[in-house]
């Protein structure tokens, strides 16, 4: 039925009929299915509790297939240009034979705003392709959600073949450190001008990047970005050596000419040598895998207090308690703990 | 035994015999008896699972004679004379027949560092005086974690008599937030010279204060100090009006000369006034118990966690398996959690 009128963003058929089953899901992933990979993500996207069992199965059964990509984060302030970039990027990549899958991480927008829409539209030559895929923000009250629902959703494209994973954030803080975690090389783009360079160094952005590139170099741009290239790189001098033994470089690019898009692809793929040879490559994956599942399960157990109704109708009536004065907020988060126990072990 | 060589952080004895009961520390408390209550915070401050039913049954019980005070949190950057600052402004406090508590949240120092000894000495009129109860930082691992056992000290010391309270902390950021969320009114010291405005203001401490005081104002100081004090207001009318309807002042002072300290002790109990009168005080106070209460939860499940031995064994297991791919940390998390409450459940 679905298939028939495929839409980017399917909805889970709540019917048993068309209930989803991880055979099928799995299978279609595999196949490189778009359209099954699609439903899967919106599944592992899902908060609903009846679709974590299936989310788990497939994520499970989909992990000794994951792995084998490039996963590359790219970020950069309103403005910077990301998505014409990433688009020449991408065709470049696709050029070259790759599969590429874009994620986005965007923890301001959400799906009924239009963000689908937009995103088809701002990378139209890309989504035309049939080799790459593009899925929208994940949507979610926090940050670190969305972002551990976006390292699900990579495993996933992964399965499905994809071989160059880009994940794209808005330069807005705090989502570049998230996205830093999940990826193997964080790009940080820039525009030449005023107050960018300390902006970036104050973040504690320009620490996390494996590559500084100073975009929109085109045109009479061109002089400022070359200026803008020198004073990034006697800033990235001030910090220390990186452990990847990696030194990231700073580079003028235009998605306009498709200046430096090729070369800058070529210092990924130059990334991508050392550290295998070094070994970082491995350490740094099994870092963030580690990382993953403790993050993994703090998010489980926060879900589980959220969703727990009985929990929350006694924590009011605690708060009114402590508020009254006739207990103290440690006793009364030790009632607390004790039932909400009891009633996880009740349900099973 | 321990009576007659009272030291400043008893330790809790160990042996049954001396085994402090929930009776006589609460009556001790209430009698305003010093070395009972300094015992108590410690047991309160213990990260000891034995002493945690104590903890929480001394602050059940005190906690009906406790709020009757007004909470003053102090900041300011190191340098800028908080100790010989909170000595005059203490000794004030107790002539005019009040009794003080000086509590200090300080995440860098360590009991272990000689922060004891420092605070002997460097308040040495003020902890000579009977009316005055002076108590070190708190150490922990986490902020946090540190600033809620502080919160639960100024339920003991309020039950034991103190009528007005100060909590100190250093500058460095986080902290004075989490002060400001336990106490009535936040004062923050600077002083002058470049740059200090700026920070205070970058930093969103300016935001907190309700009053601003540029310390040091003596000698040669004073006319810099009232350059400082024009800037400073200037700059605090960038800000919205606050919540509690109170116009934060700017003043100078000297604890050196004793230079407005009067005043300012005169302008926290106007607010006290002001705010008892629009409700804000009982208002804020009640979200701050609400508050206080969703952090202790969140602190206990942490606690747990931390302290569950066979789930740290299986989360290292666990890790292994997310690590070689044979699960997805989705997976592993919901295994965890399934077994953490299993554990938790058969222990009681």
């Amino acid at each position: 039925m679905a298939k028939e009128s495929p839409n980017i963003n399917p909805e889970i058929p709540d019917n048993g009929q068309n209930m989803l089953t991880a055979d099928a899901c799995v299978d279609g992933i595999l196949k490189g299915d778009r359209y099954m990979l699609s439903r899967a993500i919106t599944i592992v996207e899902s908060r609903a509790e009846k679709y974590r069992g299936l989310a788990i199965e497939v994520l499970d059964r989909c992990m000794p297939h994951a792995g084998d990509s490039i996963r590359v984060g790219i970020t950069g302030v309103p403005g910077v240009g990301k998505s014409s970039f990433i688009e020449k990027l991408g065709l470049h990549v696709i050029e070259k034979g790759k599969r590429l899958a874009v994620l986005a991480i965007d923890p301001s927008s959400s799906i009924s705003k239009g963000a689908i829409l937009g995103d088809k539209t701002r990378m139209e030559k890309l989504s035309a392709s049939p080799s790459a895929f593009i899925r929208p923000s994940a949507t979610g009250s926090s940050l670190g959600g969305v972002a551990r629902k976006t390292r699900e959703s990579i495993i996933l494209c992964e399965a499905a073949g994809f071989d160059v994973i880009f994940v794209e954030t808005v330069g807005v803080g705090q989502s570049e450190t998230a996205v830093s975690h999940m990826v193997d090389f964080f790009l940080l783009l820039v525009l030449a001008g005023a107050g960018d360079e300390l902006q970036g160094i104050k973040r504690g952005i320009m620490e996390l990047a494996d590559a500084i590139v100073i975009n929109k170099a085109d045109g009479k741009n061109l002089e400022d970005a070359e200026k803008a290239r020198m004073a990034y790189l006697r800033a990235l001098h001030l910090f220390p050596p990186k452990e990847s033994g990696w030194t990231p470089p700073v580079m003028t690019a235009s998605a306009l000419s498709g200046l430096h898009i090729a070369e800058l692809w070529n210092a990924i793929e130059d990334y991508q040598k050392l550290t295998h040879e070094n070994n970082y490559w491995d350490a740094h994956r099994k870092e963030q895998m580690r990382q993953w599942l403790h993050e993994s399960f703090e998010d489980l157990i926060y879900q589980r207090l959220q969703d727990d109704e009985a929990l929350n109708m006694q924590m009011k009536k605690l708060e009114n308690e402590v508020i009254n004065a006739r207990i103290s907020a440690a006793g009364a988060a030790s009632l607390l703990f004790k039932s909400w126990i009891k009633g996880l072990h009740g349900k099973g």
